[in-house]
């Protein structure tokens, strides 16, 4: 095998919309599909197709265009989306419980297999059929790969401490707080108003816009 | 005033990195700020950061640095943090029901007004001091901004019809379908799954290094 090139992280981001689109395409029986295809479908532009898609290998057959299936299931791999991942949520408020149902974490392979909180008033109660486990007693090995962290944020950092412990190995951050790891563990934080500053931006320039034309 | 120059997206969604970086910073009472220090504390390039503010004017000082007050005020006005924006959700599942108190939407002033569902059962029930409200009997016009659609997936596009027709100029969509609406309104999507893919791959990178190592 090839060393392994160091992938762009906005690369690794446009695959799940490369995948979506895919998935389109092949419910619809599509065989081959040219760059300009995905570009018109997905709004990245062809070149960035073509260039993301470089990392990964060769794909496209001159003068045709890029085997649908072929490229699905290169996809779905390299985004690990044939396999499970077992995950324990921390932080049983709110969000907590709308992500134990939440389905795209069912069609990213994710398996919730431990919930947790630190409220008595809430141990011991089930969601989903798992039972809300006392954080104060996470063992030290869980048999988990991920956590999933919606704890309030004063609390979030020790929550990542003892998540890590336990032997996890990449952390979904929902907080607000940029929680400390060991190179060793992956932490992704997000942040359910990032899409709002382009929202609000958006919204002042159609008003401006507006405006003008009366 | 000059011509409104076409911001890039990516570097209205940078705004927010810089916003809490300048926000940090005017908190630890530091006057000036480099580029090269607000790149170490938010990860993005100098150059970049630079690149971006140039779309909104002349901020540093020559041979010293940004202005953190200025520069923060600035950034808030663009942002449009310094206004409030009056919000109705729509589905009051358990995602809906986490949004309601969701600290974020406050720190950019969105202020919840309504809260809807088709669900008789919730109808009537009150959360945050907000009675949930029929959604089949959404006013013409509604005086709500932003519509924040939490619904499932098949009647996804039908709520926000009803939303736009309401007055709605803007929607922050948590679900999986690709809204339609005319050009003069402002559609996000907010995809809880994101971060996961590039979560999942640095988990098998890591997994690859250390089988490496052995």
């Amino acid at each position: 095998m090839n060393k392994k090139t160091k992938i762009p992280d906005p690369t690794i981001e446009r695959l799940p919309i490369y995948f979506r689109c895919l998935s389109e395409l092949k419910n619809l029986d599509i065989a081959i599909v040219s760059s300009e295809e995905i570009s018109n479908r997905t709004g990245i532009k062809a070149s960035q197709f073509r260039k993301d898609l470089s990392y990964f290998g060769e794909f496209g057959i001159q003068g045709l265009g890029y085997p649908v299936i072929h490229l699905f299931d290169r996809v779905s791999e390299i985004m690990q989306l044939n396999k499970q991942h077992q995950v324990a949520i921390c932080g049983m408020g709110n969000l907590g419980r709308a992500l134990v149902n939440y389905e795209g974490f069912s069609r990213w392979g994710l398996i919730i297999r431990h919930l947790f909180d630190n409220d008595p008033e809430k141990i011991g109660n089930k969601i989903a059929g798992l039972e809300i486990e006392d954080i104060s007693r996470l063992p030290r090995d869980l048999e988990v790969d991920m956590g999933i962290i919606t704890v309030p944020a004063p609390v979030a950092q020790d929550t990542a401490n003892l998540m890590i412990r336990s032997g996890v190995k990449a952390i979904l951050n929902f907080t607000a707080v940029n929680l400390s790891a060991t190179p060793d563990i992956a932490v992704r934080n997000v942040d359910l108003t990032n899409e709002l500053a382009i929202l609000l931006y958006h919204m002042s320039s159609h008003k401006k816009k507006n405006k003008k034309s009366h």
